[in-house]
């Protein structure tokens, strides 16, 4: 058993881990560490979790673990990193945007970087947007075929904003509510970009991509479509070849819908044509594939395991 | 036209207000008050508003007009009414707590005292609550029939819990949710006593209150039943006969839903017998009906106006 | 006080129709015709009117009123039509596509043809997305504009779907659920491209449009972008000049949400620029605005009277 | 690896059953029997299991198997029984109505009846409501101190009215409402009733139980109270004590909500105390605790296996 700290534990993706992680056979928490919380049960503030732990919050940092999961804000990863000193031999998987364009960490995207991530022990977990945009176009860009301006529309559900209470998530307005939010700037386009001009230098990357607010909290529903010369059937080869070797990942032939990866670490693909143009529909939850599953996925390839451990979870379906 | 000063501007009851007052026939509103939003224009803050208002919220006060309708949080309008000299020409409709149990001001359920408020201007604005559990108890009170224990379960809106961000009111944990709160103490159970007691002074007073935080901004569904030896049609003359000149509360002889009233000033009242009891269920929209629809039928009766002028609402219906 | 019948009386936009006209102040609702409902009480089909309206639906028919609108299924008003003898005098405001790219009657759409539908009593009705989609772009066809692709994402309510249940409608299924459908094809892009063409006769007619299934009941929220040289500023004064005159289309330069027009038969626009390209964000209540209160917007036309009359609706809000 | 048969495979119960069966570690899915749905595969009907399982639907029954789960229709369980010739070797776990107050099959809730599960091969699966509700009671009925009427009021989930559209599980109707149905007359109070009569010879059976239709999918919340003379702590140390050796019900001091519970074979309970009466707060996922979890668990039982085998599932929490 590989011995396990979460660090940054009273937020959602901490939160989400520990539901996913308590369960996997290879792996025990040893600690939760949080500054706000500690001395808390998990199950105070992870209120689900009554019944499966009996962890407490700690305040106590100590490095004697396999791995560390870093769920803090963004910018205070960097600064953990930079003031303890963490054994190099101490796998580190960061949930945050801080090392995501770093060279010293491998971008956890296990569909783009497989092979680096089972190298390493450093690595950025891929995020939210990031992963449904990209599971839409890496095929085409592993193809040299992303040569067009991108269409990308992506409505998020309420977890993606965090814990932290603010009027675009009170329930009063959000219930049967839509609305818009960075178009055309969302921080994530960067490393979007970077993954395809790793695998395509000379890729368009003109990424239109419009973010919005859904009225649901957990799932990304990403619609993307871009000029392509491929028919449809050359393009399912290629989107089935490129994932053959990606458990997660599925391409199916009939229209999808968000509720069916809600709660599992599965990413759904499915593609249209009409007329010059291809039209790609990509959706994970945000809280699992969109970032604690793909953490743990990330931590099985460091750990040499099957990708697939611990992460067969059941659908919510409805 | 009669002037309207609205103080409090900010929160749901005053913009609900807003809403119902700007195309009400007979009035006009001449400020809206607001310290911590003055300056702003209303539709900033009740953004629904853009395009049908230009007002903007003052920290002016006055009492050049004809009723004043305050919208404080609970404490604050005994506080305003103390420390302001407002003439005795000025109607208060006041939508807080602070009055309700006061004998200077008249409790304003026109279903239980519209006499009394077509002769006052100084107006207690009846609990949302409150209103849905009295409209279901006050015909069996009336007829002395209201002696034994009564049973409530009522179910409540978000918009019940007002704007101020919570833990309960977040997106990501009410949606899909429910659970429970003050159970058999919520602080409406004095309201609703005194009317009880007021119809009927030996009326039983056990009333087993369980109100349930719902999954949806507007409305309460309140679900009630006792001990009654009257049959269901004794029972239904009864509730019709009590109700014939309350043009809001409807009986219904069919089992109905929330829907039909939300986004109204309506109540639905409905009836049916099991052995020796009979169920009551009651429902109105929280914010109209439980809240500032109520306060401009009060107004309305103050000002010997016809009891439904500016209330008739397009239901929502979905 | 103008006579009008409505024929196809079951549905959601002829309840939607009924909740507007009982209270419009120049109109009485002589007939609601079903071939289905015949004999029941307008409420017992649509519940929420339970206390406003004595009407019973009726199966016979007879043209001595002033107008008729006929909200049966897309084909069904052209046989209606067809095979009653309507006088010509008796306004018709059709709400199905049957005439939208007819010669015969006029485009149901103020913000395009008001002085049109002032002088004709034949309206076609302008379809939901049609409307939402044609309100974000008219502004830009009518100063001649309209010269590069746009790209059109829309979100409906699931009341856009009918009353027929589907699997799709299913609340099981629907609830926190979102899917696409009939990208690049929906039946409206041909209304949508005539009344550009109308308009800009060589406008870029290349309409790249993606609807979506939301999971909510009422509204659609699109969002729309194309490449254009003006800069923001002379864009909103192109918008706010273009909707003047038209009140319920109103211009914000705050980023809007859905809910600030549901129940309602306001349009909300806004703008935004990036880099080469404008982005239009523009929202309705697919049964009011994109339904039935158009149709009462396009009555008020025919009859020559104020374009508002019995439309000023309280917003839901929440 | 013990084989496993799934009759009537097309409904809600039997996906949730091989979504949770398909991981379960000791067994597998030999088929699932659909008439309506043969040919087809698992995935074209329950969606969200595309990528997991190549099982298609067969239309031919055979018992050369373990175990089989029978999911039709209530009433279709009894004809499938006596028409087919069952091995007495095979398990039969029957998720319907039909065997629930039979002598010849033991009820199906662990709470109750673990012992004699583990000793027969003949389960009815307790219903939805029921395991909501006895859960609730059960410990009070063991320590004979159910002596005084009960108040029930449960609120359920849409998917508790099964696959089949109906017009209370449509969404435009459904979302952001309330109703209520078959109050005090609910089918499940007879197996109820069974059950406490067993544990209490003497017990009240006055429930009056109101069932409500809630706008949520998956999920019971259960609220009851009655009259009893212990302390809180009295209560909390019976409750403890009765569930002390049951791990899928958990009693918590801390107030829940229905989220902790969904997606899960959980039930949490909930004690307070005003007055002279108890509150008990009882809530499960009514697809997996009430029903295809729960059914799991029975089986783990019967076949001698730790009783949470393959139901270690991760909480949905938001």
């Amino acid at each position: 058993m590989k011995k396990i700290g979460i660090i940054g534990g009273g937020g959602y993706t901490a939160g989400e881990l520990i539901r996913i992680l308590q369960y996997h056979p290879q792996v025990e928490i040893s600690y939760v560490h949080s500054n706000s919380q500690q001395g808390k049960t998990i199950s105070d503030v992870h209120e689900d979790l009554i019944g499966e732990t009996e962890l407490v919050f700690t305040g106590d940092l100590h490095f004697e673990v396999d791995a560390i999961f870093l769920c803090m804000g963004h910018g205070q990863s960097a600064t953990f990193v930079e003031k303890n000193d963490i054994p190099a031999s101490v796998a580190i998987i960061d949930l945050s945007r801080d090392y995501r364009l770093s060279e010293s960490y491998v971008y956890g995207l296990p569909e783009l970087n497989k092979t680096a991530i089972r190298q390493s022990n450093r690595i950025a977990n891929c995020g939210c947007f990031a992963t449904a945009v990209q599971l839409g176009l890496l095929p085409l860009a592993f193809a040299k075929k992303l040569n067009q301006p991108v269409h990308i529309h992506a409505i998020t559900g309420s977890t993606g904003a965090g814990q932290k209470p603010a009027p675009t998530t009170h329930f009063s307005w959000r219930n049967n509510n839509i609305s818009i939010y960075k178009a055309f700037t969302h921080q994530h386009l960067d490393e979007i970009k970077r993954s395809l001009h790793q695998l395509q230098p000379d890729a368009s990357l003109e990424l239109n991509f419009l973010p919005l607010r859904g009225d649901f909290p957990r799932g990304i529903y990403a619609s993307l479509y871009t000029q392509t010369q491929q028919s449809l059937e050359e393009l399912y080869e290629l989107y089935e070849d490129y994932y053959a070797d990606h458990p997660f990942t599925i391409v199916t032939r009939k229209n999808p819908y968000l509720k069916q990866v809600v709660n599992t670490n599965k990413a759904l693909i499915h593609l249209a044509r009409h007329e010059d143009k291809v039209l790609i529909i990509s959706m994970i939850d945000n809280l699992v594939k969109g970032a604690s599953g793909q953490a743990v996925q990330n931590m099985n390839l460091v750990f040499g395991w099957e990708e697939t451990l611990g992460l067969q979870l059941k659908a919510l379906a409805f």
